[in-house]
């Protein structure tokens, strides 16, 4: 953590960041790396390790998913091209500084500075956390305005999303010109990741809403069980797998054909706050909650199966019905019913503070998916599961963004730098 | 889990209820046991383990702090005390099992029933969970209405906290007739605990506010290092550590002589909700921090000495003024000027969506402590920290109760029999 070395007294801020950037050209391939630095606290020992944040591809997307989450969304508050790609380059620099378990500034620094990292996640190591930034449509565009001359290059596939029948979304948690996705084995270093960039934007952007979220709710790795969600139920049994490399560039990975140059090798992040409406959904029948969903709750088998991984029959039958309901949600969201369409899902459960009167919980899933084209894959799946799913019944969609990730970044250069060559 | 378990199947309610009621009974004396149930997911191998919920003294108060929280607080809506005696029975035989790593209900279960455990638990195992049981004032007297026949039996110590100097109170966010403090390695396993008592409640009471929590900010084990606070400061340095028998029977555990029978071998409970205002601290010189706290911000030594279980002393001198200054929190936080009184500390780091419009981090300190008396405790640290401490210009507490936490239970009896007797 850079605690014992008194070289790093003096350094200018400038100098700390050229630091971070040499720190991170060392390393290339392998993306999980034991952290060097930093020491366990003792109860994640393995956790210590960091997943290389520079890359052809961000990290945080086909990396396994780590436990915690805390997600971010800015607006850019500066009306200059220039202040805008000025904090790129730094989140670049604090980014790859953070996710190698490193303190963005060295610390003793001197006592009259402004310490630039806020110190909360020191001794913590890299705990594999990953940083994904990504870019909304009012980037390239609000209210008519080109702001940063970018119009010109917005993808078409970075089309804000329609409305979707019974959503309930509120604008303020939705949406943002910016954002910042950090996972990470624990959650105040996911936190402090997004504390420090929230800093570095000072004068450039603000923060417009964030997200803390817990346990993983779907596998993004053949290496991890499939998780349960806060209904109770395995979710993400037929996710897409990171190690699946077509289907990653079948479903996932923005193509050069794709258009929009700048944004091969990326991918489109929507993020959904989905509320699970316990009291109904508590008072359903073990029977009723396994039709809503299409499988097993125990063991997670699709419903006419016995084991999880075996394979979603839909024509199965029982007693002369489908063994899955027509309305289940598994159906409903099959590859089979979507043109054969996948996306990688990756979110995460949220919990908040009760709201007041009203007694009841506010948690759910904050799901996050990742796919090549949101109008072809995304979009339609959603609006088939709003019109007919028999889990709208347990669930309300209160947020919503789309942010266009661009591809990775290699040492010396800096996220989106492609969007603005 | 009892999944396998097909004796299980067809068990009435009452019979799974006495079923846990056994499970308890054969553990007595050491309070940390392997789990017998449950099957890890890898990333947290020895979280399995069970702390003992039957006992002299309720578990979560001298038993080390794990690094979860949620806390739930609860209105009775029944008029009736044989109703609320009711609800503390269920509760206690729910969290006996809940904390034993087992399901409250076992799966699987009569396929039209409605499933009595929520199920978002499974395969996790017991994660060190705690459940802490408390009632506050309100309980033993609401609007002038002894509204169960309890107002004799208030204990003097349970009188509503006073209003404090420059605090920010959401009356919605606070207090509450009864609570639920859940403590465990997982996040899913303490929410699912909250979750499972609240539907137990259903008709009997409802939730009135809920905190989530990580990151234990207090040591409360000699085996724990100090962990650091939002603030990136280390917090808790100085606490009382469970394994302190004589300071636990002085300073937390209610005894005999105090008076109220029923509360000997238990304590009483203060939350504090503490946002910290990062706008300004993230702005502060590291100097200027440290003399906010009183302690250096790396090593967590008391400014004037070097490490950070050096006593602290505040005679010290730096330069012809005091070392900590006379405004730092260390110091009026600090038995010397406190007529010798400790509590015992036990809070959790939050972080909550970000206010719309705002563009401020909500987040904090969850303030949790224990102690004997918060009369002669509580409310006067915390009425000379209200008037001089140099922290009030970063922090804001926004969420106060107070509950007393009876003794613990003995298999067979239930939380809080002692006030019915």
């Amino acid at each position: 953590m850079g605690e014992g070395d008194s070289s790093a007294k003096g350094l200018t801020r400038r100098g700390a960041l050229a630091g971070a950037a040499l720190f991170g050209a060392g390393v290339a391939f392998d993306r999980v790396l034991p952290s060097g630095e930093g020491k366990s606290d003792g109860a994640q020992g393995d956790a210590l390790e960091r997943v290389e944040f520079y890359g052809s591809r961000q990290a945080g997307i086909a990396t396994p998913s780590p436990e915690f989450l805390h997600f971010a969304a800015f607006d850019v508050t500066s009306g200059s091209a220039d202040d805008l790609r000025e904090l790129l380059r730094e989140w670049t620099l604090a980014a790859a500084k953070l996710t190698a378990g490193g303190e963005y500034q060295p610390t003793p620094l001197e006592a009259e500075a402004v310490p630039t990292d806020t110190g909360e996640a020191l001794g913590h190591g890299a705990q594999r956390l990953t940083l994904t930034f990504g870019f909304g449509p009012s980037l390239f565009g609000l209210d008519g305005a080109d702001r940063f001359g970018l119009a010109g290059r917005r993808p078409v596939a970075l089309t804000p999303l329609p409305r979707f029948t019974g959503e309930s979304i509120d604008p303020a948690r939705s949406d943002g010109d910016l954002c910042v996705q950090a996972c990470a084995e624990n959650p105040q270093v996911a936190f402090h990741a997004v504390h420090v960039l929230s800093r570095l934007a000072s004068g450039a952007a603000t923060l417009r809403w964030s997200q803390a979220g817990f346990g993983r709710t779907s596998s993004t790795s053949r290496d991890q069980p499939t998780p349960r969600n806060l209904m109770g139920f395995k979710d993400g049994t037929n996710n897409i797998r990171g190690e699946e490399e077509e289907a990653m560039e079948r479903f996932v990975w923005v193509q050069p054909q794709d258009g929009s140059a700048w944004m091969a090798g990326g991918t489109y992040l929507i993020a959904r706050r989905i509320r699970m409406l316990f009291d109904v959904w508590d008072g359903t029948s073990l029977e009723g909650q396994e039709r809503v969903i299409g499988r097993d709750k125990v063991e997670g088998a699709p419903l006419g199966q016995r084991e999880e991984y075996d394979a979603v029959d839909l024509e199965a039958s029982r007693g002369g019905e489908p063994a899955i309901p027509t309305d289940a949600h598994i159906r409903l969201a099959s590859p089979h019913n979507n043109d054969g369409q996948r996306i990688l899902r990756r979110g995460y459960s949220y919990s908040e503070p009760t709201d007041p009167g009203s007694g009841q919980i506010d948690a759910g899933l904050f799901f996050i998916c990742f796919q090549r084209d949101p109008e072809r894959q995304f979009v339609p799946i959603q609006r088939r599961l709003a019109a007919s799913d028999a889990l709208n019944r347990h669930t309300l969609h209160t947020a919503s963004a789309l942010f266009a990730c661009p591809p990775g970044v290699e040492p010396g250069g800096f996220i989106g730098e492609g969007l603005f060559a």
